[in-house]
């Protein structure tokens, strides 16, 4: 991608009339193949949050351009399923009068097939855009219609779909130790001895950020995130076979994988699961991730499907101590660029110039300045007012907004370097905020959000503690108040890889993944009142090995706090803080101003002191 | 039992010969049947937690008194499994030389089994006595061990004990409207409904709990908790059939129960299964409390089994109106009281002519003349010093403490009304507590648990919260310290039932019931060290509907603290709480003075004025 141009687009032109040409075109192709209906979720073989452009067939069918959603086209019907993020988004991107907009969740793709499939329809289905356990959901749901859930491996979108897009290259390279600290041989041989324990044979990794992680390499066939889009099998021997497209490898990237490595074509990929199946192979399969062809075949094959974890998640998971080491400095670097940032907002927005847009490309030009950017980690979400109330807000042409006096500004982004992910979130007053009873309003609001972040970033807790159980302590203050916010807290977060990975988190639904050593975590409350502003603070957090406590008796574990940033001292109401929480402040805006200071210009730095003095 | 008596007893008189000579009459007695062995476990047929005396063959054939447990005995070798509780206690009650000892969760009895059965043995078992879910657990650890489990309808241990006590027949009374706040024909009609929407046929009831909350019944036939053991068959259509002793009913009672209602003697369930199996009926059975044998017999009948939760479990836990005004009318009464008890003993503890009996008798005769004691609902935790330290202490003869100035004092008790069922847990200091380290630690840990306790007494809750989110608010002031308690913070409590009953609770581990208006749970976190003393702070609260907050956009459930009795300021370091925490406790303490003093003697109600007096 060229940086001049950026790592981000703004445009949007919502097209919905294409969906009527194209789903006649993919009924007759349908008939042709005597199916009664198709399934086209927005997946690719991998079920990753972000596919390459040949995977976006959702977004050419229905001109629906979230990052999720599903559609059933059916002979004289069809409906799109999209989540509470996209309910309004959906009537300008997609014909209402083609496809009847679905709630994803409260009501699932299933119930819709329960109620309109016919007895003895054909509903075809991609199994490779569907997880096994996804495809057996849909399998049940048929049955129960007294239909039938038919495999298409030949994708009917994909032969009526004009100038469709290749199937990504992008170079891989090594992922140098000094970023990965651990050889990637020994990563082998680590989740080697744990199939070997767990007395499987193998394991089908599906997942191009495990596989990034196992062999140490990085790729960029997709947006914001350097994958490599590959499959693996990794034998519990310690012998790895990876199927990926050969285009991408350079001779230093073969040098690198070395002679643990066998190199395969993915096309190879079948007959290796069919061999598996001959021998009568045990094999750890993630039904949750991997695509249900996969399954299909290792059970038609005869394999024995051992269902489990992705043996990479937690390893992935917990990072060491250099990739924790890279994060800092990763943090160090994106937060003075954030802090440039802030500084030229608060200089700038207050005259009208500036727009969500303006603000966004700012931000990635300070990142881009700091020579070390290789993309953001995800679209920056930029909005003012209203804007900022959308909790996924997407900036384009069609809704940016004008920066003026008295806005609240919330800005969630984050970067990708080599030695680390950033993901930071801060919303500040563009100019004095006015005194009026909606700014007290606003900073109640700010000050419980920013309580319930001290509250997450201060907690000790013992070993085997779940991010479940701490949800609470970043939303007391603002249930004290009667008021909550309707996402997750925490989600994990990649070294150099995905913005979003598990398996820890942060949120309300019962789960019981501890947080672990090493473990980077985002802590991100927030609260939005709809129509007018949005609130939420987000620094990511290490969480760091038990220690003793003075006078304690167990030792706790605790987050390192890794983003540095100052929070907008303008929108705190100090009297709604105790003296804990304004100490933790007081320490966490000198750490920024210590750290940060000496990357700065004379004029930012002025700026910081100013807006990191104690309360 | 006899009131003049008490409700409790403090002699223990271990005596671990018997194990030896009873183990040798059941070896005989299994050879005789071709058995190599059988499990002894602590239950009856309602595998609840108190069982009648008959049920008491573990304590019968080893000696060991605790609550929980489980012995296998084979031909060569027997071993005992009991949980952390009791590691200390099973080695002055058993022989150890006959019973090797096991940790009930550590070192379970299915894995015990794996390694000791022999290829081809026939483990015995009594099916009533094992609920569905644990037997399969039992007979999978055979299986894989190459052995049989065995059930034996006529329990072994029954034909060699002597003077086995008889079924207990203890009265059955209705339990009135006045205290149930909903006619049982109204219950009826409610459970069917559910069975109804559940799409099944009936269900079984097997809890006495459920029994009696169903039926407005309550019996006699267990210690602290008036049960009446019996089954229950509950139609679909709405007419019940009770399978009960037609001694423990009287004309009234029969009268009481009506016409949806049928009777019949506890042998006819077996052909009430068959019955079910013949017709192919859908029966609802909660294999998790149910008995296996139950289980076994609908299922060779040929019934169709629709595992789920007991139907009357979660309409139990929701108290209505009525039964939550009986709650604050029972702990006024008991607070009252307990207060007495608290004043008596700020007199009398400090000249060492009090001991931890002789206070669990006052406390008990304080509870006797208000007039309405049914029983204690369960044995008084009275643990003075290194007592204290055990957290399910019962204080017998041998370990019996003289309480003396300077000790910290714990009390966990409770009553059994008419109106409703109360549990308390204070802890004090006996006398003026001397100004030592050791007491600058004692206050340190006494003021966390407060805070946490404070903390979950003031928590505001969307609907749908479960107690396993709130669970850190009563932690993490401990947490913060180094320290932590190894208890659930908090159990459901039943209207004049049990004092433990689900499914709410409030613990580390993930579930997701939530808590809903009604439901009754204690707030009882607290802090062991152990050889020194224990901490616990419990006070029963309910939760209340969600109500609007002042400037809130959601409604908010809370807990409305049911339990009214000083909380030990003496034990209190002001500053290590914030003002809202001092606030809370002046204004509950307040709220003691102003409801109990009207209910005190005199010189009682001054004593109370010093002890709740603002912090």
């Amino acid at each position: 991608m060229d940086q001049a141009i950026g790592y981000q687009i703004f445009s949007d032109n919502p097209d919905p009339t294409v969906g009527a040409p194209r789903v006649a075109l993919l009924r007759a192709e349908l008939a042709r193949h005597g199916l009664d209906g198709f399934i086209i979720p927005r997946a690719d073989e991998h079920q990753g949050e972000y596919v390459p452009a040949r995977a976006e067939r959702l977004k050419w069918l229905t001109g629906f351009g979230g990052s999720a959603g599903m559609a059933i086209v059916l002979k004289d019907k069809a409906a799109i399923f999209i989540d509470g993020r996209y309910t309004l988004q959906v009537r300008d991107q997609v014909d209402m009068n083609v496809f009847e907009p679905q709630h994803l969740v409260d009501e699932p793709a299933t119930r819709w097939i329960g109620e309109n499939l016919t007895h003895g329809a054909r509903l075809g289905f991609d199994p490779w855009l569907h997880t096994a356990a996804a495809a057996d959901r849909l399998r049940t749901a048929c049955t129960k219609a007294g239909a039938e859930l038919v495999p298409c491996t030949d994708n009917p979108v994909d032969a009526i779909w004009e100038n469709q897009p290749g199937i990504p290259v992008g170079a891989v390279v090594p992922h140098p130790l000094s970023y990965a600290g651990e050889d990637h041989e020994e990563k082998l041989a680590r989740i080697a001895e744990k199939l070997e324990a767990d007395d499987v044979d193998a394991a089908i990794l599906t997942q191009p950020d495990s596989i990034a992680w196992l062999f140490n390499i990085r790729g960029q066939d997709v947006s914001h995130t350097p994958l490599p889009l590959a499959f693996a099998l990794m034998h519990a021997k310690g012998h790895a076979e990876l199927f990926i497209d050969e285009r991408k490898l350079s001779s230093e990237t073969r040098k690198h994988l070395g002679n643990k490595v066998t190199l395969h074509a993915p096309g190879r990929l079948k007959e290796a699961l069919d061999e598996l199946g001959a021998a009568k192979r045990e094999i750890r399969l993630d039904i949750t991730s991997a695509a249900d062809w996969i399954k299909q075949r290792l059970d038609s094959a005869g394999a024995i499907i051992k269902p489990g974890d992705d043996p990479c998640l937690l390893p992935k998971a917990r990072k060491n101590d250099i990739e924790i080491e890279g994060m800092r400095t990763a943090h160090r670097r994106d937060g003075a660029a954030v802090t440039r940032f802030l500084a030229w907002l608060s200089r700038e927005a207050t005259s009208g110039t500036q727009s969500e847009i303006s603000a966004a490309q700012a931000l990635e030009a300070f990142r881009a300045e700091t020579g070390a950017l290789k993309d953001l980690s995800f679209d920056t979400i930029s909005g003012s007012g209203p804007n900022g109330a959308i909790v996924h807000y997407r900036v384009t042409q069609a809704t940016n907004r004008t920066l003026g006096p008295g806005d609240i500004y919330l800005v969630d982004s984050g970067a990708q370097y080599l030695d680390g992910t950033t993901d930071i979130t801060r919303t500040v007053a563009i100019g004095e905020p006015a005194q009026t009873n909606d700014l007290k309003d606003v900073r109640d609001r700010f000050t419980r959000v920013l309580k319930g972040h001290i509250g997450l970033a201060m907690a000790r807790f013992p070993k085997g503690t779940s991010g479940s159980q701490l949800d609470v302590l970043a939303r007391n203050a603002l249930w004290q108040a009667g008021l909550d916010f309707d996402h997750g807290t925490g989600h994990g977060v990649g070294s150099y890889l995905s913005v979003h990975e598990g398996p820890q988190r942060i949120s309300k639904l019962p789960h019981n993944v501890s947080l672990d050593p090493g473990m980077v975590i985002s802590n991100e409350p927030g609260f939005y009142k709809t129509g007018c502003y949005g609130i939420r603070i987000e620094n990511l957090v290490a969480v760091t090995p038990p220690t003793d406590i003075d006078g304690g008796e167990r030792p706790m574990m605790a987050f390192e706090t890794l983003t540095l940033a100052p929070i907008d001292r303008t929108l705190i109401d100090p009297t709604l803080m105790d003296a804990t929480e304004r100490a933790w402040l007081n320490t966490y805006h000198a750490r920024v101003l210590t750290e940060l200071a000496p990357l700065l210009p004379p004029e930012d730095q002025a700026w910081l002191e100013q807006a990191t003095r104690a309360l």
